[in-house]
């Protein structure tokens, strides 16, 4: 059993909504929604003066009038309202608020930024923990904890802490799509109490929690957090994404959770030292999120490219170089079992494996791949599913469909790392209805089914591999 | 009226497809249906010898049995009977063969390259022209001829020549969903005949074609190439990707089409010195092609970013200061501005303009934009339309509608280029019935359809901007 404080704060056993309302426009009715929504477990009081009932539930006109114990608070009362609270939270042995409230330090007027230093002050002798100010707080899938609309009600093996509750809430949609499942997401805006460091050390010791990922816009202590990042990188990756890493991104990080940006030069020094994983966006953090959740360790960066037609092959082979993998020929071993399967064009196959020039033969980009996987030369797979063709329906839905059977069939035969890219259009709704872009979502959807990860562009699934290749290396 | 050779090659009176098939599955089946289905106004002559009626039209044995003059024909026939079918074209008076046959240097095999060279060497003596081998050939809306399926039928001003068809058939795709249209698309493999440097020339005189594309692997008359780029280039944008860039691209294109790359160095210099643009991939091609399409030109490196959530919009001025972007702090008129206007957080907000504080007040992304539009200090405007926001359905989808509504409007008023974020996820067909990605893909539409052009991710918006400000910066 976990011993963190964290553990029992993200297992309470009943939750309190200040601020809690009926109109749905308010954040005070998500909050209460998605506990119903989510299904949370425990005891659920909405607190509000002005209304008896919310959402079905008994509303309590204030903390201290709630008969049971309360675990837990989330607060979506204004800035000025919060010490009061405090005071009532502290009679009743509150063990937690989530602050979702904001307008303190980061609105840049010393007013607030004082008000934000006495409820520190206050929670501090109550011996209440923070989470907050200005976040969504949690996503918690196996208690019923959320702060979104449809998030996936099933947990998983991701955990992420995010300064900011934005990006928390689109990288839970963007990663869930891509087929990872999270096992806690922590928010945590201004972090004046409970900080990066807490939540870091309580995922790398949290057995749930197998890829630890973070988005930090300034450190509340970071000489602890470097001892604990290089304690956390030595049992799970951990994939890191630094806001405010320019001049403007840091003016924009200050206004946002009142965060004051290091250096960033010392920052990625000090993170690759540690033996984590840098992103520079959540695009870059799914790519690498959906390949740790899928994929088993990348020995070396020799690629072996299948499936595209004759010019991505090309670009393919161009993008993979300048991402830094070591696109080889084709081992002399593979050529001569081609021949002797009485391929008509063994001697023109190559790597990347053009799969425009098979035509007739009985050959497909599976049969490739696994003769890949068993020749030692290779370390990681690419596969590619794009348009690259000028065939009709009936024959692309075919041979769409067959590239998914036979992607799956092998996965299940190789040990080799497999990315798949899988091409991605701008659609409008109306080209929703286009059998070309449907057999391709169809065809993601199936891949990620099966435990495929795929990758919405090659410059994109190029780079992912690269940064899997130096991260095993730096690890051996 | 336009004089150069291709401008009678690209609008024959009549075509002949040898080796036209009824067989939906074969490529001469292919080719004689696009005819009918894009509406060629000219005579369309299937040519098999086994067939009396192919798709409803009478079939000639060969060539010379069509009774009136033939201008163009598309060679779907093995390389083996490619020389028997031009002693026919060449009695018949034909101008120009597109062989989308291939099988010929592109194997490797001499006694096939030597075949091609002897085409050559016949269709010279006989005055017709070649477009490929180893091609798709020709895409032209306004003349109702095509290599795939489903391309708009309506004409643009973007002209695309590249060595791959399945390369130019995806892009044709990729572009038009992004809203561009096209003059002609050619496509010319191994160019043997024609090559780049007409199809370059050719579209430098075409007033049809305001934007030129290509994607070269390897060029077949690099001396008069640069020559014609320079002048090209002098005239209007042009965008180059190249195919064969390194090492294993190299040895990918000489089994694609039979290119020979020379070096990427000289390559890179020679194409900037001229005025041209480089492209990594089809996608960042895309992305430029459709901002020269759509806006003005950018005047310098300054931008206003607006709309993004708080963590979003820290991450925008991170990326667009790494892109070569100069993300300036809000200029004191447009605080002063705020500040008359009553906006009670005039001195909080900055750019990025985080739109998750401005809550209760009632200024919009619009009114931001127009501001900076009219302020001198800003070259560029960025919208960012994301999922950042923890509300409910009827919230987002009122937010995300007023933002269309309010980008549309505001896009008649300024006179700054305007780009927009738009988030793209990665769907299974499943997702497409969910309201929130709907309504995202509803958004795009209707700022396509408004003629603002929009960008997948803020890497791609910010990098795309940042190759506009050093093109018109050379321009200079």
């Amino acid at each position: 059993m976990l011993t963190h404080t964290l553990e029992e704060i993200l297992h309470p056993q009943s939750i309190a909504v200040v601020g809690a309302s009926s109109n749905p426009g308010a954040s005070g009715y998500n909050f209460t929604y998605h506990l119903l929504e989510y299904g949370f477990k425990g005891k659920i009081y909405p607190v509000n003066p002005r209304s008896p009932e919310i959402l079905g539930m008994k509303a309590y006109p204030s903390i201290k009038e709630i008969p049971g114990t309360v675990d837990y608070v989330i607060s979506a009362v204004p800035a000025s309202a919060v010490l009061n609270m405090l005071d009532d939270c502290s009679q009743k042995g509150v063990k937690c608020i989530h602050l979702f409230t904001g307008r303190f330090g980061e609105t840049g007027r010393p007013e607030l930024a004082e008000l934000e230093q006495s409820i520190l002050k206050q929670a501090r002798k109550s011996g209440i923990r923070l989470i907050g100010p200005n976040c969504l707080g949690l996503y918690h899938p196996r208690e019923g904890i959320s702060f979104g609309y449809g998030f996936p009600s099933e947990p998983g093996s991701v955990g992420l802490a995010a300064q900011s509750g934005g990006g928390a809430l689109n990288f839970v949609y963007l990663g869930s799509l891509r087929g990872i499942r999270f096992s806690k997401v922590i928010t945590y805006g201004n972090a004046i109490d409970l900080n990066e460091c807490d939540y870091l050390d309580y995922f790398s010791q949290d057995p749930e929690t197998k890829i630890i990922l973070m988005y930090i816009e300034g450190l509340r202590d970071s000489k602890r957090f470097f001892k604990s990042l290089k304690q956390a990188a030595s049992t799970k990756p951990i994939i890191i994404l630094k806001g405010g890493r320019g001049e403007s991104g840091m003016r924009a990080a200050a206004s946002h959770t009142a965060a004051l940006a290091g250096s960033t030069k010392i920052w990625e020094t000090m993170t690759t030292q540690a033996g984590a994983i840098s992103a520079r966006d959540f695009d870059e953090m799914a790519d690498l999120a959906v390949s740790f959740y899928f994929l088993p360790p990348v020995h070396g960066p020799r690629v072996g490219v299948v499936g595209g037609g004759g010019g991505p092959s090309v670009l393919s082979a161009d993008i993979c170089e300048e991402a830094g993998l070591d696109v080889i020929p084709l081992p002399t071993e593979i050529r001569e079992e081609l021949k002797r399967q009485g391929n008509s064009i063994w001697d023109w196959i190559g790597n990347p494996t053009d799969s425009s020039i098979s035509g007739e033969t009985a050959f497909s980009a599976g049969d490739m791949l696994q003769m890949m996987d068993r020749n030692q030369n290779f370390d990681i797979l690419i596969g590619i599913m794009g348009e690259g063709t000028p065939a009709g329906k009936e024959a692309i839905l075919a041979r769409r469909r067959g590239d998914v059977k036979s992607y799956v069939k092998v996965k299940k035969k190789i040990s080799k790392p497999l990315l798949v890219m899988v091409e991605e259009k701008s659609l409008g709704t109306k080209d929703y209805n286009n059998w070309r872009w449907r057999v391709m979502s169809e065809a993601r959807a199936k891949l990620i089914a099966s435990g495929i990860p795929t990758y919405p562009t090659m410059a994109r699934t190029a780079s992912t591999a690269r940064k899997l290749v130096e991260y095993y290396q730096r690890r051996k």
